[in-house]
């Protein structure tokens, strides 16, 4: 069998099927699977849409956050997940998430991103993951919203502090 | 040197310091450092007190909550984070988190704590990471509370949903 496993990646690839088939938005960056187990940057509540979030980081990010590295270091991912609300059905005090609503990706790679802050976008949208956004440009959007962190490499995120 | 170690560490033990002096609350269980680099399992917002939370799990938490084993494992740990909140500066629609509040734990070990729903409980609150609790009764508050979700094994977060 050995033999045959080339030639049915190849078929495979001609008909466009690729491992997991991947969300993929439209300026080329890729859904990063694993993202959930980053780690933990800050929780955030966003009223005016009644959602709850977390910013994780990998490593890099995490590390970055921690020292207060300015700019963030090439590498450096950032993921902000989002969910709808709902009162807890046994205790209505507490809003925890409802439904999944989207992920989204700040990449750094200064040279690659310099147009938009040397931050790549992207944006994955509800259960089915659909990329956002109609063409390459809709980084303009994001990146739109961010100038006014300018001073902090574009990131609105810090790091919740933790008592050590 | 090397002789005077064991000498030395007798010395520390018998006048009361111990390695870091790592908090403990009444009931004997000692804050658990490290825990800020464990697993997201939910975020959570508090309208009442105005505060952000994440529950955060260690392997063994976040490998129950995704097979959804219940009762969950002897060894499995619950965190969970509390912030003050404040409106972002540059983005005032967002709420994030401004000061520590506590952070408690949930330590399943099924015979030792077999008079709370086999779960041990501990809070320690603000900077200082005070213990909380005069006496080691101070559970029955803690377990109290957690008993209208008996059926959940006492535990109120489910695993926020992420499409994989």
């Amino acid at each position: 069998m050995r033999r045959f496993v080339p030639l049915l990646a190849g078929l495979l690839a001609a008909v466009g099927v690729t491992a997991g088939d991947t969300p993929t938005a439209p300026n080329g960056i890729a859904l990063i699977r694993g993202y959930e187990d980053w780690k933990i940057i800050a929780p955030s509540y966003r009223p005016d849409k009644d959602h709850v979030r977390v910013i994780l980081g990998n490593d890099t990010a995490v590390g970055a956050m921690k020292a207060g590295t300015r700019p963030f270091p090439d590498g450096t991912t950032l993921a902000k997940v989002a969910w709808t609300t709902r009162k807890h059905p046994k205790f209505p005090t507490a809003v925890e998430p409802d439904k999944f609503v989207q992920v989204e990706f700040m990449v750094k790679d200064a040279k690659k991103y310099a147009a938009t802050g040397g931050w790549g976008f992207a944006r994955f949208v509800g259960p089915e993951l659909k990329p956002y956004g109609q063409g390459p440009g809709f980084v303009q959007e994001c990146y739109g919203c961010h100038v006014p962190v300018m001073d902090n490499d574009f990131v609105f995120t810090g790091l919740a502090p933790i008592p050590r």
